[in-house]
């Protein structure tokens, strides 16, 4: 074994050492944490290098690797998407990602993101319910409650004042199951043998299924005015959860257009139907909700960005935490044009 | 600690693993079996997903992804080109990569790429030769002596039987390093005081320099008949080595047009130029070389494909080697919908 010099070795974020960092930092600190994170992001939005994801679809699933960078840090996530991955026990969706210092190349971290997507996806929510729910919020509907619904209940809480929440699945395991997941957690958690019924006196309603088609879990009658919806679940092609008549009444705030026209609900509308896109809320220079009646749609998607912001926040965590390990990654010669030499006296 | 189960589990090549690996098999044995293996893949070039890489530019220099997937396994690589990077004893590039399985989109490896690829370059150079090198080639120059001259002396060796390397640089440090090297290797090896004078009775010559501009390492009058050109150094915008005067007179072979077009020592000709692509000579679909006198060229600038199949070679030799070690990647909750769950119960 030869010693690699500190240069060529890369934190590592395993599986348990995230969930150990949620543990230590606290579940509900680190999802106002990262919320706080994508925020700056967004706020500075012009700065970065956006892109659409890079997919590669296949039948089972689609493979992708989503990279941005602001100029000084980049990151990039690798993602899959395989709808049927729960029949052999394994994730739908899994991620790693790595952030790298944009002057020399060279990767700062790497991560596990599968958990820390779960946590990014419902901070991104609960920020943008910050500028878009109505205020005095306080009751939250979740149609879908399968791996994201417990993630959504705890941002909401921690970053949006939200402390009713209202289950409805189709598979009622998936609801007892949330319900198990959130009891303890100071939410009124209270489940529901309907949509319609869950979402009674809900200021706010997320959607978050997991059927890849174009479903209709909410109908139009089902949206009264003022109410703000977060929909997570509508996020690939072929994938949505809202009728059309929806997106008509709705004023649509989203992510990156050229990806959500693609992705998200809107999917279903006009490639020049009107969007607002988040940051220029987040900027103040678009308004977000402007009365109490207006019915307000976050189309999430997911957007690299994102994901930069929260790899940035877990590797600001790194040194007060030491929860990670160092991976010899990067060939470090001493001389760094004798790589050969390098690997000739590593010989056994 | 939890104990994360087998499928949460990716196998790690380390720097040290991949250089145990490459004394564990034989360096010349490992050039062989690469070129095999990227011939291979080369040969069902149409099976291929093919994109050109995703580069993010800097003023420093370039983070770049290079992924692609023949259906059934996908890869990708990460790699920098930081050309000021040895100023603070850094490598210039460094890279390490992903193996996935379509399937399941779940990653099968992630393995160290800078010793990796400088092994992967040289392999496509010598199998590229192999097809397009005069009959009886025994006597290869090397213009540029940094860290990949040592495996292009090697792998030409390998897989062409070259026997004698003709070694000049502008550095002659850089030579002296090459030849402490590649002592003991059973090439015949001289060095050289001019291009010129190492380019003398060769019947290959490399070119593998540096200067990130467009230089003319080689001028006209230095290409006499008959030669095979292996054009390494010539790999981004900006960066070539020949003189425009022998493109005219070579019959030129690359990797992948639309990549070369813009990377390659062809980047100084018109876009419809004439090139043969190289899978299309080891189909056996378009003559390699057909004279004793022509000049082929190979404009190499490494293509996702070569690191895909880098990746399966160094797949295929952990069962036998055990040399890497298993990281806790991916999240693996008992209920895949119960990510929430197996994060509560990671509670300290």
């Amino acid at each position: 074994m030869t010693d690699p010099g500190k240069l060529a070795l890369v934190p590592f974020v395993s599986v348990d050492h995230m969930m150990q960092i949620v543990h230590r930092i606290g579940i509900e600190t680190m999802l106002k944490g990262l919320a706080d994170a994508i925020e700056d992001d967004f706020r500075r939005w012009e700065s970065f290098d956006k892109t659409p994801r890079i997919a590669s679809h296949s039948a089972e699933g689609v493979i992708e690797l989503m990279p941005t960078s602001d100029g000084e840090n980049y990151g990039f996530k690798y993602v899959n998407g395989h709808p049927k991955n729960w029949k052999g026990g394994r994730q739908t969706v899994t991620a790693f990602g790595v952030l790298a210092e944009v002057a020399t190349g060279y990767p700062l971290m790497l991560s596990e993101m599968t958990i820390l997507t779960a946590l990014r996806t419902a901070a991104t929510s609960a920020m943008a319910a910050r500028h878009l729910a109505p205020d005095g919020a306080r009751t939250m509907a979740i149609i879908g409650n399968g791996a994201q619904s417990e993630f959504q209940a705890l941002a909401f809480k921690a970053i949006c004042g939200i402390d009713a929440i209202r289950l409805y699945d189709i598979d009622r395991e998936a609801t007892e199951k949330a319900v198990r997941n959130l009891t303890g957690t100071g939410l009124a958690i209270t489940t529901h043998p309907t949509p319609e019924d869950a979402m009674e006196g809900a200021q706010v309603v997320t959607t978050a299924t997991a059927d890849k088609r174009n479903q209709q879990i909410l109908t139009d009658n089902m949206v009264g005015s003022g109410l703000h919806i977060n929909a997570v679940g509508g996020d690939c092609p072929g994938k949505t959860e809202l009728a059309e008549a929806i997106l008509h009444r709705s004023d649509i705030f989203v992510e990156y257009p050229p990806q959500t026209r693609i992705e998200g609900e809107i999917q279903q509308l006009a490639p020049d139907h009107p969007v607002t896109e988040l940051w220029e809320v987040i900027t103040g220079r678009t308004p977000g909700r402007t009365s109490a009646a207006q019915i307000t749609l976050f189309d999430s998607v997911g957007f690299a960005i994102e994901d930069f912001s929260a790899l940035r926040y877990v590797h600001s965590l790194l040194p007060e935490t030491g929860l990670y390990v160092e991976l010899d990654m990067l060939a470090d010669p001493d001389d760094p044009r004798d790589l050969f030499g390098m690997l000739l006296r590593a010989a056994p």
